[in-house]
C-alpha cells in the first residue's frame, strides 16, 4: 500500500507541555489539523518530530495516540535507532498499534557500501515483512547513499517500499531513481519542502515533509497532479520566504511550533531541551514574515 | 579599511573555456558584469570560485587578473589551505598583487578550541599584519566555531577585519556577533544570500554571496539601507525561487555559471571537473525559472 | 567512593549464546573469572561490551546480573545515548539495581564547548546526584574534548568522580589532567591498556579496559604501585602482542571472547550481527599468538 | 617495476633546523642511515613526512633531494591533495626529477563509491602513464574504501601498481585483497608496521611504513621470507613496546624524529608548526624505553 501513496504525507511535531512533558491532548488536536489541511498520510518520530528525545515508553504512547486519531490513515513511524535489537523491538511495537509501516535511515559511521549493504541486510533479516520508508538524509545521518546503492537495496529488499529522498540536489536523484528503479516503489520528498514544485517535475508522488503551513504542501500538489503548473509554483513562491525561514533545521523546528502554536494545532511551542529557546527578536521575525504572508495571499485572492 | 566595508561583495565563478582552461578575458568581462550590478567588491578563489581545482601558478594569475580589472575597489582572496606554509605564501602573493585582504577559514580537522586557537596563531604569527575576513562555513570546512570563539579570536588578533558569517540560523549569530565584539569588525554573509533581508536586520554590512543576478543583492542592500523594508523584502522574494536554485553547493555552481553565460558576463559555463555537468532536463528547469521571474519582474514594474 | 577508586576496572563483555541470546549464566562464570584475576570493579554495556546491539529490557538484565554476581564491588554501568531522555531512564534503572556509578560520553554531534557544555549541563540537571564517570574516548565518539574542557566539566559538575581517558596520546592528556583538576577525581585509561605502565607513570589510578587476560592489567598494577617498574614493565611487554591483536576495536572484541572461552570464563565467542566472525586464518594466528604467550610467560618463570 | 617490489619502503621523514627551515643536508645523512638499515626503497612527502607543511617549492626541493641521493634506487613520493590540477602537477614533477612513481590517497569527502570512483577516473585521466602506489589510510583521510572497491580501482586502472594498506584490521584486509586482485599488484603495509609479522604471513611484499629503529622492520621482513617465522616475531616484539609508543599520530612523529637524532640521522628533531613539542617528561620516557630496548636486545645476543 505504501508503494502506491500519493499526495502529502506530513511530518509530524510532537507536541509538549510547559514542563516539556509529552501533550497527548495536543497530538490530538495537531492530526486534526494535519488532516484538514490536507494530509493524506503522517510521519511520527522523525528527526523533527524530536524523537531522539523520548523514552522508549514516551515514543510508544505518542506513535499510539497518533495512529489512533488518525483513524485508519496511514501512520509510518521513525524507527531509527544504530542498534537494530532495538529497531527491531521498535517496528515491531509500531506495527501492533496498527502503523502503516516504519521509516528507517541508516546509522552514522556505516563507512562503505559493503558496510551499508550488510546493515540493511541484517535490519531486513530482523524486522521480517514489515513496509518500509528508506529515508536519505544523509545532512542528518552522515552517512550517504548513492543512487546506485538505493537501487541495490530495493533489488534486494522487497520491504522497501517508499523512498524519503532528502539529499541534496535531490532533483537530480529523483530522476536517476525514477529510471532505475526496477518495480514501483513511492518517492516523496522532505528537506522541509524546499524543491516541491521541481520535484513534482521530476516525477515524485508528493511531499513528505513539516510545514507550519502544510495546506501549501497539499495544495502545490492539487494544483501539479492537476495540470495547472504555473498556479502551483505560483502557491509556492507565496510561502517560499516562511519555508525557507523555518528549514534551518532544530532552530526552525522551534519556529514551527510557535506557528503551530499560533494556528491552534498544539497548547505550547515547547521544545524539550537541549534546543533551541526563541528570542524576542526571534518571534518579530516571525510577526514579520507571516504578516508579509498575509498581505501576499491577500493580494492573490 | 575592510573593517568599514559596506554594501555587496560579489563572490566570484572562475571563468573557463570549453577545454576547461582559465579564461582570463572572460574574468574581464565578468568583472565588468559585477561592478555593473552594483558590486562594491569582490572576493575571489572561494569554494564557489572553484579554487580547489587550480594549480598555484593559475590561482595567481586569476587573482591577479581580477585584481587588475577591478581598478582599486577592493578585492578579497581566497588563501584557505591546511597547511600554513602555503597559506601564508599565498596571501603574501595576493597582498603583492595588491588584494585587500585575504579570506581564511579553518580546515577540517581542528577537533577542539584549543587546537583552532592554536592554529589560527600560527597563521596570524605567519602571514603578519595582512587585513583578514574570518570565514565561518562550517558545512564547508567541518569545523564549527562558537560565537565565544569567533569573538576570541578577534580579541586576540587585530587582523580580523571582517566576518563572512554563513553557519545556519546566521540570523542568531549574527545578533550575538554584534553584541559581543568589542571593537569594529564589518560582519557580511554567504549562504548565498538565502537570508538576505533578515540578516539585514539583524545589523549585517552587506551580502558576500554569488548570485547570477547580483542586482538583486545590491538592490536588497540599498533598499535596506535606505529604510525601505518591505521594499526590500519584496525585491528578495521575487528572486528567492531562483536564489534557493542556485544555493545547491556545487551543483548551484553550474547553474549559475549557466545563467552568467546567458547573461554574457563569461563566454563558457564550463566547470572543471570532477564536478557536476547539467542535463537537458535541468537546462529546462533553468528555463522555466527564468522565464517565471521575468514575469514577475514585469509585474511588479 | 568512585573518586577514591584504584586499580583495575575491567570493561566486561556481554556473553551471547550460540542464536545470539543473552547468556546470562555466563555472565556469572565471567565476573568470577574478572575478580579472580585481579579486577577491583566492572564496567558494563561499554561499547565493548556490545551495548548499542541490546533492547532496553536486556540492557536492564545484563546489568542487574553483573551487579548481583559482583557482590558490592562496584560496577559501573554505561549510559551514554544521545537522548538525554533515554540516558537518564537507564541511569535510575542501573543506580536502583545497585550501580557504583554510570559511564557517559558525549555524543557523536556536539560541535562546539558551548554545545558540550550545554548538552552536559542538560545531562546533570536531569539524572541529579548520581556518581558519573565521564569517558574521554573521541575516537568512538566522534566527539572531541580538550583538556580545558574536561576541567572545566569537573568543576561544574560534582557529579563527575572518574575521567576514563583514552584519547590519544593519552600520557601527555593526564599528565595535564593531573595537574589541572581543582579536586580528586580518579583517572582510568581505556585504549585497552595499549600504555599502561606509561599511564602508571603519569599518575593514573589504574585501568579501566578489557583483555583476555585482566592478570596482566592487575599485575602490572600491583606491580608498578609496590615500586617494581621495570617488572611491571616486563610483564605488560609479555602480553604486548596479544593486547595489541586484541585492540583492533569490534572485531578486536570477536578475538577476545574467543579467548575468554578458550579460558572457560564464557560458554560461546558469538557477537551479536551485524559483526566480525573470525576465519580459520584468524583462529590460526590466535594460536599463534598464545602459543607465543604461553613460552614468553614460561621462559619468565 | 612498483609491482614487483618487494622488502622495505621506509616512511621518510623531512628534517627541518632550529628554525623550521628545512634541512637538505640532514636529508643525505638520513637517506644514508635508511638504505644502511635494510630499505629497499623510499616514500617521501607522506602524512608523517609533514608534506602538508611544505609550500610547493620546498616539496619539489625535498623530493629532488631524496632521489639525488638515493641514487637509483627507488623513491615513492607521495602527491595526495584534493585538487586533481595541483595533484597532476606534484606527479609531474616528481617522475621528471626521477621518483619510481607517486603515492595517492582519496582525498576527504568522497562520500559515496560513485563519487570515489569518479574521482580516480579524474585523477588516472589527468596523471597519464605514472606508476601509483594507492594509499589506503581511512583514518587519516576520512575516506574509506571497502575491499571490493579497492579491487575495482585495480581492475580499472592499471596505473596501480601497489596498494599501501593501512586500515585496521589491515590483516583481513589483505587476505581479501590478495585472493580477488585480478593481477600482480604489490601490497605494503603502514601503521607504523604494527601488525608486521602478521602481515607477512597474509602475504604482504613488505612494509612501508617509518620507525626509528628500520633495521627492524628489514630484519623481520628478511627472516619471515627466510621461513624463521618465530625469529621474526622474536625480533619484533622485542621493539613493540618503543613502536607502539612511536606509533601516535603526529605526536608519535615528534618521539620519531628526537631518536633518528640521537642517533645521528638527522641534526635536529624540529617538526614544523603547529605540532607537538616533546615535554622534559616525554623525553624521559623515551630514555626509558630506549634502555630497555638496549636490555632486551643485549639479552638477545
Amino acid at each position: 500500500m505504501l508503494e502506491q501513496a500519493r499526495g502529502l504525507y506530513v511530518v509530524a511535531q510532537t507536541p509538549f507541555d510547559a514542563d516539556a512533558r509529552v501533550d497527548l491532548d495536543s497530538i490530538d488536536t495537531l492530526v486534526d489539523f494535519y488532516f484538514r489541511h490536507g494530509a493524506q498520510g503522517l510521519t511520527v518520530l522523525g528527526v523533527a518530530g524530536e524523537a531522539p528525545k523520548l523514552t522508549l515508553e514516551e515514543s510508544r504512547a505518542v506513535a499510539g495516540r497518533f495512529i489512533q486519531r488518525a483513524k485508519g490513515k496511514p501512520v509510518v513511524v521513525g524507527v531509527s535507532n544504530p542498534g537494530i535489537a532495538q529497531l527491531a523491538e521498535l517496528t515491531a511495537s509500531a506495527m501492533d498499534a496498527g502503523a502503516a509501516g516504519v521509516m528507517i535511515a541508516p546509522p552514522n559511521g556505516l563507512k562503505t557500501e559493503e558496510e551499508l549493504f550488510g546493515w540493511f541486510a541484517a535490519v531486513f533479516r530482523k524486522i521480517g515483512d514489515v513496509p518500509v520508508v528508506l529515508q536519505d538524509f544523509p545532512f542528518s545521518t552522515g552517512t550517504w547513499m548513492s543512487v546506485p546503492s538505493i537501487l541495490t537495496l530495493i533489488e534486494r529488499h522487497p520491504q522497501i517500499r517508499m523512498i524519503k529522498e532528502e539529499d541534496l540536489p535531490s532533483i537530480t536523484k529523483i530522476t536517476r531513481l525514477r529510471a532505475g528503479a526496477g518495480r514501483r516503489v513511492a518517492i516523496l520528498t522532505g528537506n522541509n519542502g524546499m524543491f516541491l514544485p521541481l520535484e513534482m517535475g521530476r516525477g515524485i508522488d508528493g511531499p513528505m515533509s513539516g510545514f507550519s503551513h502544510p495546506e501549501m504542501l497539499s495544495g502545490v500538489y492539487r494544483l501539479y497532479t492537476e495540470g495547472r503548473v504555473q498556479e502551483a509554483n505560483d502557491l509556492f513562491d507565496a510561502y517560499l520566504p516562511l519555508l525557507s525561514y523555518e528549514n534551518q533545521s532544530q532552530w526552525g523546528v522551534a519556529v514551527r511550533k510557535e506557528i503551530l502554536r499560533r494556528r491552534g494545532a498544539i497548547r505550547s511551542a515547547v521544545m524539550r531541551g537541549p534546543g533551541p529557546v526563541l528570542t524576542a527578536t526571534d518571534l518579530a521575525e516571525i510577526d514579520f514574515l507571516l504578516a508579509r504572508l498575509d498581505r501576499t495571499l491577500s493580494a492573490r485572492r
